[in-house]
């Protein structure tokens, strides 16, 4: 069974954000914070409703921002670019789960030999959120899981459907955005996805 | 000896940022990265500059973002409403100097009460950073002075010749920037904050 990873859209409000993560969190493996226009000071109010709603800390991944990770004790930061590399951050928090967003070769391979814990690679498929942008696809994904050694985590456009190819091209882990957060039934869709994970797994 | 903390604009280059800080930095206290628009990654990177050009780590006090300031291992952080509190910080890093912004009374003993290891407040003169708010004057900052423990930094639109006013007031310091970074001789005018500061601190 891989790793289901749900990403906050950074565009719904606080409260739409807590409720929706409050149904499902018990299907997914990690809940990320991803939500880029606020400031440390939402990002920890954020924290503090999913902690009081029943989100395990440890299930918490904030993105960018280690300092309000590490103040409220989540389990993880995901990072991008433009954040602190990975290696910075692992040699003064070593406890952090530790993921990197990457959309290259290169950049996998920088962030597993910075010690980053998996790294989050996409888009996989067509998706709204990257209009215009040519998605990677299963075979450039294939070709990444056998060159990297630490876990891939497949993003974008992945319905519950593409599961099965996901995880046949080596993906550990699949992250889903807008059909959770967006969707009409996020707690049926959030069933969906893990059974999929279930019935792929079993393959291997 | 009052305090002399000077604080970058957000709007010049990172080399020009560098290149002025360098000039300068023996004259200051310290040295504010406040560069709101950059990133984790660019702030690090402006660090590492400093530290090059022979700036002390414990003179650089980056703004709101405090795990750049905890990797890089600078002096302190300087705390905006926006950010994490100085308390959530405090119990997290104690060996962090934590500065806090202020506008108000009220912001300022929150500030103190949260455990900040001072306030910077503002601001006292016309400045163009605050075209159209109507600045505080020295009265108002001698009634904080009066009633806040923790020392208050002054800061808006102060030139040489203010300083010794402000003192008077009862500020510990002041924080000056666009007539540094923005100045035709940096190096003369840090020099002149000093000059006065000397003499003005004499009187007391």
């Amino acid at each position: 069974m891989g790793e289901l990873h749900l990403i906050s859209t950074g565009k719904q409000s606080i409260d739409a954000l807590v409720h929706i993560s409050s149904l499902v969190h018990t299907y997914a493996h990690f809940i990320h914070i991803r939500e880029k226009h606020r400031s440390a000071k939402e990002i920890g109010i954020i924290v503090e409703k999913l902690l009081q709603a029943g989100v395990p800390a440890e299930k918490i991944v904030i993105n960018d921002r280690v300092d309000v990770a590490v103040v409220y004790g989540v389990g993880g930061v995901q990072l991008a670019h433009h954040s602190l590399s990975p290696k910075r951050v692992k040699e003064r928090f070593p406890f952090l789960r530790v993921g990197r967003s990457v959309h290259t070769f290169e950049e996998a391979k920088q962030a597993e030999n910075e010690g980053a814990d998996y790294v989050i690679f996409g888009h996989i498929y067509e998706t709204s959120c990257k209009e215009g942008v040519k998605p990677r696809g299963v075979t450039v994904l294939q070709q990444l899981t056998c060159r990297v050694h630490i876990p891939v985590i497949a993003i974008g456009g992945i319905q519950p459907a593409h599961v099965r190819d996901v995880f046949m091209a080596g993906a550990k882990g699949i992250a889903v955005m807008s059909t959770i957060f967006y969707g009409d039934d996020p707690l049926e869709m959030v069933r969906l996805y893990r059974k999929q994970m279930g019935e792929s797994t079993w393959t291997f």
